[in-house]
């Protein structure tokens, strides 16, 4: 079987993975074809994965079909965008059957858990590397952006930080404990915020996604925003995996390190206090806006900026 | 200067060079948005461009932010769509500033001639590599596919073939001539037919832009139609350019040779005659729909198939 039929036999059927109706044309012309909507705006985002970079030399080839659309689909999460689909530019040293199977099994699985159809893509030789392209939609206007955070709000995050982190010391692991396993699942499948991310579209007044670790995210928002926040240590949310892994480390793991693709939102109080239970239960307030510029970490009573005391060791 | 602020500074502008009015929200946030006028559909492709495979190594970085950029567009000229705006995922050794401006500044001529506006995009390192996403817009339901063809159509060609082919010889070359500069200029800067395209809307049958060459880009076309075709080698349309420097190979290259981003097109006798004068004389018919499958070549009297005759030399 030739490259081409590989890629349509393993890759065409994730065409039907999303919001097919939406899609008027998928894969297999010069261009595909998206029907937004009337009321509706497209939001989009592109995100390049490079082996050796963004992750392993001989990663799991399933592994990466998940992650490669996750971390892409994050960035929708963080607009509060609904997904639609997605377009895959995929560079390979060789068309290996076996591989490509496996890629597509856990790109097919992350298409159909997020809502993301195939709708396009470029497959050619070369370093192994992918890029992923992602679609979604919101009522006019309602997208939520990194620079609308005020004087007041107060800072959220969801799930738990620093367990992917704390799992890049596992990759190599034969035979990981269930704590490493954990840390391990954050890392290898995680879990972009869609839901969450929709639920909260007019009640959050800023959002980002956490990739690179908190302090560079939140520093983004921040910087957008025009505004500066204070952040207590004693709050951030640890999971009980990664506390008993890695001990008073788990904090550094949670303030620098990246790839746990949690959200963090800031929302005013009187929008926190009309959250439902079920959303509030899915966030954890960590801080607070401030007037100024920059962020403020306080540790037990004590107030530094990041990167004093250590935290850069973590910097991913 | 950081590698941040160069992009920034190099990329950033990139952002005014389209319909602005239609991306909302450009670089910088985790999505960019764009408004999709009602009535119109959205039309999108990826390329991916890889050192050594796609362009030479130590390509001049100038014709290469052109080319990338052209390259893509050609794929919204083919479906007759109105650009509007695109994405670039630039993977990158290092972030040289002589490299990142010369790359922008030839992105920017070409954004700017196409009338596309960058929306987003991803830097990383790794090896030289380029995605580029372009989206354009249709009246809804009008995007030309290639599934269209009908038997008794003619085949048509914009422009003239095989120059971009040609241009390989002489991409060394420390002095060209004349005519080796005349297709050194289709190569380095190929012109994408969106013009056209967009003007053919609602005319033609169905539409392939040639990257891969005539025979490879119409053979996609036919089979996605169901049909079959025949086309006369005399009827190729060769710059004089072309035949001087290679003499009778021009029509090797003409039916074989990629990367000339002209379009090539289906169209019934009676819309044909429909046509403007002006856009007839952008055009050559070069053949004819027939019942079937596959294409039959006729030169001088004598039919073959692609293929035969020595013409897979040139194949690229």
């Amino acid at each position: 079987m030739g490259e081409f039929e590989l890629i349509r036999r393993y890759f065409f059927p994730i065409a039907e993975a999303g919001n097919t109706s939406a899609v008027l044309l998928g894969p297999g012309d010069d261009c595909a074809i998206q029907r937004i909507e009337p009321g509706r705006d497209l939001v989009f985002s592109v995100d390049a994965l490079v082996e050796g970079v963004h992750f392993p030399h001989h990663y799991d080839p399933e592994k990466l079909g998940w992650r490669s659309l996750a971390v892409a689909a994050s960035d929708l999460a963080a607009m509060g965008a609904d997904p639609v689909c997605f377009t895959l530019a995929l560079t390979l040293p060789d068309a290996d059957p076996d591989w490509l199977h496996a890629y597509a099994s856990g790109l097919a699985s992350a298409a159909s858990c997020f809502g993301l159809s195939l709708a396009g893509g470029d497959t050619t030789r070369g370093p192994l590397m992918l890029s992923l392209q992602v679609h979604g939609t919101v009522p006019r206007g309602q997208a939520i952006r990194r620079s609308g955070a005020q004087v007041g709000d107060y800072v959220c995050v969801s799930g738990t930080l620093g367990e992917a982190g704390a799992a890049l010391n596992y990759l190599e692991s034969n035979n990981p404990q269930a704590d490493e396993q954990a840390v391990l699942a954050r890392y290898h499948y995680p879990e972009p915020r869609l839901r969450l991310g929709a639920a909260l579209r007019g009640s959050v007044s800023a959002a980002v996604d956490i990739s690179d670790g908190l302090i560079a995210d939140l520093g983004h928002l921040l910087e957008a925003s025009g505004v500066a926040a204070c952040i207590d240590v004693a709050k951030l949310p640890l999971s009980a995996a990664l506390k008993r892994l890695v001990g008073e480390n788990a904090v550094n793991l949670a303030l620098n390190a990246g790839d746990d693709y949690e959200l963090c939102i800031t929302i005013s109080p009187r929008e926190w206090g009309s959250l439902s239970e079920d959303i509030r239960s899915r966030l954890t307030i960590i801080g607070e806006v401030k007037p100024g510029d920059g962020l403020v970490i306080n540790d037990d009573g004590q107030s530094r900026a990041p990167g004093a005391g250590g935290y850069d060791h973590f910097r991913t």
